[in-house]
């Protein structure tokens, strides 16, 4: 039995090396990319045993993306289409004042038309927890209707069901995504949300303690984490409220810092550890996932312990 | 005026370094890659006055290609569109018994709805010849209809029009292709075809002359090139048949050698050069090209002429 | 059930890029490299349902090795050992007249330790076959100790024994050698073994076909398999003499050629091919390996199949 | 007609990778690197029709720096000599104490005997501006004689003159670089200095301020811009004096920072915007330069405004 | 005569590039580093004649050590031993949270057998001083004899003999290093030692400068150097005591300051300095180190000077 | 004392990576370059203490070129000049037809003003063997004057004195070239020289060995060795003329065959061995550096005894 069943795109990432714009560069980086997989993969590195379900091209772009996850143990179950393309993203990186700047080549993805009965839906039924993001609902009319059906059957199993609301404003408008997700969330189990996505996309005011207490009157959620950027995070779950600084972190390398906190998060949470707890490990995964290079939290749990203890940064020899 | 206009999809081509793999590399080759594109650079590199014509996304990414090609001396005028992406294709490169092994990203590029009134028409109207190959057509509707018109206007305006058959197997099938370049032919003056491509998509067979010939007869053509990969080529000119040998290569770079035999040829050819000098210009010119990495011939009419010249490959110093 | 179970060292390679020296290079290229993990990678990629145990020390450098291998599927049970080190080996490349140099730097592996109380036996009982190399015998009394008791135990359960001579004159001498392999031998049903193996370090002479008969007769094996390097291999089975040629292949990347064959020998065998399937996969398999970096048969069964059908190495577009 | 038209020497850059030394790399970057070709490309990439005249070899180490030119498509138009030398620079760029070293091995280069009549005049009468700086008549005597006299037919043709200080104490002392340039003042309708460059080379004393309406004063320009680094810039016109702070930007790409804010200033103000405007653009460009590898700004309108408009580097996605 | 004689281990350093980890890089940069090796490079480089003994394997793996510190004039007198391997390390960097990690390797090496009858004991008697570190006693036992013969030689020959304690975790416990050391001293003209190494191994309290007086009158050194990273640095000698504070400098490259410390140091005292001028300078050498990658400090007596002197980092043309 | 002395140019040597152009690469490979120190390396390598003389300038640029060379143990003894530059070369390789092209600039290096006061030449009086070749004398005036005085220093004090005439037509002609080696010659004991050169400088004809006794005759040299490309080399001393075939070699790597012939031979000449065994020693040099990237043959005594003896390319493990 698997804990952790995630399922949503995983993309091809092409970034030119060091500060090289993508106009100029003569070679991109290679790397994977994708919300519920780089969750796996963080869960999966940290103890539980976790599985990504999807659907890629029967290519050797497709085995690009499969082979990088099954590299750190994450059981992957996936359709293998004859058609249809695998979803990729130029990631340009630099300094101020240029920051990061994504440019997106995901449309017609294999992925988007994934339909349940070409996944492996028995092992959604049999896991502790499923997990997927809002980005997979707004890929496709099909993806949304997948997605609905497996976090309902996810539901109906008894297993928990996990969202990340992720909203991602080069895929939908706030008025579509807030429709899409909130048909979602009676079967949602446990929220995570950006303040500013809840905002924007929900229509939330107040702080982050009165958006998560009102989100999770409203919909019922067993627990609703709020993130804040580098104020930290935030979990409401019954009538309490954790708060969650965020670790001293590099801005070397952001991009999946908020997956490896929700796979921080959740290798505890579903192991059984208490919101608290589950907090502290997000928070030191996302820390570490900043000095990583690539979309994935290529660490261990005694690094993600080191960063909870405070260990200094001297040279260990 | 400008000498030779092109017009067609030019890519992005993503090859791992070396001997590596699609699967398991880390770092992808960055190249620009389209059929007319490269024969507008190796005629430009080697003395026309040549422009490419297209639509790309408003993007670095589709900077990427304007940058590259006008870094040879190429006139890009091309339309910007806010929305559509750029084609991509990985090339996988091995020794025997590997080979080369092509999977292309190409569906929904920016350019499949690319209108002559999105297109700068003047310049084919005032251009001495007008080149474009069977890739365009076989991309969309709309680029079947926009290849016919810009044939028919070259036509129309006394503008030389060229044509490489040029079929790809993974754009359409045969009888397809074959219905759309005929239904072309009648606006083309000079064709490039391979031989097996004549055989295999256009019916036709016999030897290389006679295939020539029958082209020519049916077709009205006022000059046919028949290509035989490592046996040369043959081009059939009112009674005439001259044949020109390939000359000695390598086989690191075989891509692109097709574009810059027409290149090669083109640029003597519309410069007012006989059918012979502009063989041996186009072999030259394709020998070249095998032993550079990318799809372009980067080479300089002297090189051009040491090939022709049979000088030694000895260091020169 | 894991269709093929392997046990055996796995080192990292430490390579200078293209023609470099080891002297004076200034990075390494970094490469998985084991010959019973070469064989199960080939296997599992082919098909199978592979598996390789083994013991790495408990650290970054173990985890190299151990995702790398994952990545292609195989199953990956070992031990982790908190002290010991990971083998390391240098390989420098150069053309005529310089050749392949391999410099060992492998004493004191944590492999070395190995006891089968350490490793999950189970998976070698419940197995259709096991397979292992005489490299891992001569690395330790205790790896002697431990291979010979996964044999005799494979062999009570009914697991099918396979077994690659595969002498390395950087480890043992020939005596040493051969007395400890033809101590294992009477727990081997499927012998592999290079002629000039079985020439110098069994004793044997006369050419490949009175070899393999020789063998056959004196140890009992089921099969017995002799490779000529270029000339192609030859299998005896029961009364039959099979021979394989090898197919046209470049000399770019030859380290990892035998293992290659005899994993692509094993995907069709153990799924219960018959033998001259068998060496035909093989040989094609091996063809493959020597035009892919690393040591290890990045392949597929469709390429296999297209090196069988002597599929041509043009372009395929 | 050209905008802008710039003349002047550009170099080849070679510099270790990273934070290597050039004692001891093994390869360095190539970049193209050159005062007036740094404005030149800026002000193209803004909206501008940019030239750059100069005298290269005519070898591919000449194309290298012409094709790389021509890629931002600015117009290059050149006199190709068939000996001289391309100038070269060697930088090593390093953090704290290092800093960046610049050696130059730029003497005798094909440029330094450019004269008038092999250049091409008549763009420089007929466009709007011309710019060059202080290093060009640097460079030999014929180049000091090339300048006044390009400045000279500028001015008699009522093109605007630009012309920045840029003060090179590895090119000239301070007394030899006084008298040059306040010979070609006359012809000089708008000057940039370093304030410290006022100081070193003029003799200036004062605040920024100060400075500029002094030499305002003295040589009759109609704009005066000073720039003091880190402390933003200042431009004297008329009765008029205006300050621009600098925007956030890295230390990790410094060298080119001064073209590009000339680059940035007169990609507006060749285009009719007023001094506030184009100090404003100028300063963006400057800020969003430092982060970019290479000589040259590699930048959009686009981004230059986000600076202005002070946009968040968060992720954009 | 060599001026200085160092004698201790030097290894390959595996580096993954960038921010890399050594579980997913497909490429280590490889960089030689030794303690001893380290600070002949510095002192070499900075103007003493300095050479290195030690044994190393008689292999491409040995020569890539001997051959990079010939390389900066360091004379390079060791035995090669036909067995035996290099020692390795892998030296994983990245930012905050994630810090330096060493993985070690380095059991076995050639030079843990190393006597002193393999040696050139004449360069020690005929040398100005000789340095090791309490890294090499600790290596072996046979090193440490070999360790307390050579200091024991020169003291006898009237070599000053200088040693670093330089304390390593992973190598032995505070309580074996202790008694090791402490047997040495007798034997030890100048100590170097960290604050944090003097309490934690040597069981030493009180401020810096109580820890020095306290040294030198326990064990009776000429001199007693007491580091504190980055308050700087303090020597004791008679009844003065001489503090140097830090110079600015980066965090980019630190392993391999402490080394450069004492190299910048000894290359001023052997020479005759005192001891404020050989802290400066010890000082200056440890902040360039830390902005030059690898182990070792790549410089030049000017750019030490620069540093002393202040000089600003702007950009040298 | 030192065995062999040489003096000469070394220049920097800048090529793209792989097959890449100089005109589009992005970095190039940095390599140092120089006849007379390749033979230095070669032979120091091979057996011989070997020292370099030159006159390079006092910069990181010139420290490129000494380090490195002394990276093989050359002792290199040379003025540092405060000004003057360093040579370089740019070399770009590619397959047939393109073959290997050289881009000299090299024009006012700091060796063109080296005078014999500059240099250390009690080195030359002292040493066994003087070496230079006929490209020195070609760079410059001064440098034929110190060449000349070089020889007849060497010849005066005894020193055999040994000339490789090494004609570059990108430096002299041919006429120019006759007049100043025919000037050496009476103080030359050993010349090598390339049959063509002695063809089309020296005015010969005839098979080699005709070549070889002529000159033998006119200039009373004590050895000639006349090279033929792949046919292999002979040398004429006394009434003996010896054969000596190639050894079988890779293209890949051809710069630098001559001079690793030449120091292969001198490594055993000077030494005392004869003829016959120096030319072997020569030619299988020659061979291993056909496979080694670079200008320098990067080989051991070891690799050298096995290509004489035939030793085969198979995997060594």
């Amino acid at each position: 039995m698997t804990d952790l069943v995630t399922f949503g795109e995983t993309m091809l990432r092409l970034s030119p090396p060091g500060d090289e714009r993508v106009e100029t560069a003569d070679e991109y980086d290679v790397d994977v990319a994708g919300a519920e997989s780089n969750v796996a993969v963080a869960a999966q590195r940290l103890g539980l045993d976790a599985a990504w379900l999807s659907k890629v091209p029967d290519s050797p772009v497709g085995r690009r993306v499969t082979s990088e996850l099954r590299q750190h143990g994450v059981t992957v179950d996936v359709a293998e289409s004859p058609d249809g393309r695998l979803g990729t993203y130029y990631l340009e990186s630099g300094d101020v004042p240029r920051g990061n700047n994504v440019i997106y080549d995901r449309a017609n993805a294999a992925v988007t038309t994934a339909t349940p009965d070409e996944l492996p839906t028995e092992r959604v039924r049999e896991a502790t927890a499923f997990h997927t993001t809002g980005i997979t609902p707004g890929l496709s009319e099909t993806l949304f209707e997948t997605t609905r059906d497996l976090l309902s059957l996810a539901s109906e199993a008894g297993t928990t069901t996990t969202f990340d609301l992720n909203y991602r404003s080069k895929v939908w408008d706030p008025a579509e995504a807030r429709a899409a997700v909130e048909a979602l969330f009676p079967d949602v189990d446990v929220l995570f949300t950006a303040q500013r996505d809840a905002e924007h996309v929900l229509g939330r005011d107040g702080d982050a303690e009165a958006i998560a207490r009102g989100l999770q009157a409203e919909f019922d959620f067993d627990v609703t984490v709020v993130t804040r950027g580098s104020e930290g995070a935030l979990a409401a779950i019954d009538d309490e409220v954790y708060e969650q600084p965020t670790f001293e972190a590099t801005d070397d390398h952001p991009v999946g810092t908020g997956d490896s906190f929700v796979g921080g998060f959740l290798s505890r949470f579903v192991d059984g550890a208490d919101v608290p707890t589950s907090l502290e490990y997000g928070a030191a995964t996302a820390a570490l996932k900043r000095s990583i290079p690539g979309d994935i939290a290529v660490v261990t749990p005694g690094e993600v312990e080191s960063v909870i203890d405070g260990a200094t940064a001297a040279i260990s020899r």
